[in-house]
């Protein structure tokens, strides 16, 4: 069986990612950061699903991005309440934490090579969210090309690394769909950026209102526990 | 006066590519990892150099690399000892950090783009370490491009990323000569891979010496105190 390092966020996309991984074939490998950011109970939810999904290991890296700041999702900063959908996908958020999807597969890639593993599987998704630059198939393919360049076992030809982003093209409501096929339990994941003290979501940020408009359109009910409406 | 990140290990080469930063008129922001190595000590090394070349600031990250394994300089597993120049020389050696460089440079990426800096100096040698895949040109120039596409700053066009790696192409004893021109001072860096109790570089490690190997070609007394010879 194939290894794959899986990033595991513990929202519904990575959770969808890693039941496509694992619907593939892959042993996973799943990790998971714990980088200073407010909705930290999202690693939690990462435990949960790692286990539901199977995945032969967890591991939680920690790494302190409030030393740099610069993120909403960071920082004491505000995070964006009751955007309209038009809002949300117009530019790029104050949520976005600077150069975290590079970062994150940085990581990935030395766990992959660690395990000899070649396949690296990210739940970035471009429809949605198309004020990332890092979740965009033009960043995504550079650092494919990268992955092979940067490494011992690239260099040596042992295998050619691979960074799956099955989710790219898809909208939020087939992600569902097709989580949903593979068995995800939707209720063990967490979406929201600006958790309250009980840990209910806060259902106004954007993570929040971009699930709550994904299981809308997928004519599912929404798990999550919401504090508001 | 622009504001460049520089990646300060604390040894010879990034010492000597922090005062180059300098000369080239950069506010420098200097950045080192505390990630598991075994010879933690470069740290202090990195601490006293970036006070004594005029870094505006220095940041020292922890990430614990040793939850992925897979080198001998963050495992128990031996480094190697006594090699001939030739033998360093040839092939990947067994103290390479999985995608090190990758992970440093994504995070002087985010550190840059949070500091609106577009330079990231970083002590890469290519003449000396052609062991390691991720000191080669090819490989700072596919980072360079994935920098560019994977940032806010890169997309928005404000500005463009730049790796500087000024020692690419430089043999030891250049690095050295070079330096002294601009003062570094040798005695503050640390090169040595596996530290005796007593803080004595071992001398005998591949980094031990090549470092004796490129005093002795400059000409120049090397200050690092050896518990050997």
């Amino acid at each position: 069986m194939s290894k794959a390092v899986v990033l595991l966020s513990g929202g519904l996309d990575s959770a969808t990612a890693l039941a496509v991984a694992r619907a593939e074939g892959f042993e996973c490998h799943a990790l998971s950061f714990d980088y200073g950011q407010r909705h930290r109970v999202e690693l939690e939810a990462a435990r949960a699903v790692a286990v539901a999904l199977g995945a032969a290991q967890h591991v939680v890296l920690e790494i302190d991005l409030r030393q740099f700041g610069g993120s909403a999702l960071t920082s004491a900063t505000d995070v964006p309440k009751g955007r309209s959908m038009d809002e949300i996908g117009g530019g790029i958020p104050i949520t976005y934490v600077p150069a975290r999807n590079t970062i994150f597969l940085s990581l990935a890639l030395g766990f992959a090579e660690v395990l000899d593993a070649f396949d690296i599987f990210i739940g970035a998704n471009c429809l949605d969210y198309s004020g990332y630059p890092d979740c965009r198939p033009e960043f995504l393919a550079s650092f494919e090309r990268l992955a092979n360049l940067a490494t011992k076992a690239g260099v040596e030809g042992r295998g050619q690394f691979r960074i799956h982003a099955p989710l790219l093209q898809w909208r939020k409501d087939e992600i569902i769909g097709r989580g949903l096929e593979l068995g995800v339990d939707y209720g063990l994941t967490w979406s929201c950026y600006d958790p309250t003290p009980a840990s209910l979501a806060c259902g106004e940020c954007d993570s929040c209102r971009l699930r709550r408009e994904a299981f809308a359109r997928a004519g599912v009910a929404d798990p999550a526990r919401y504090a508001t409406g």
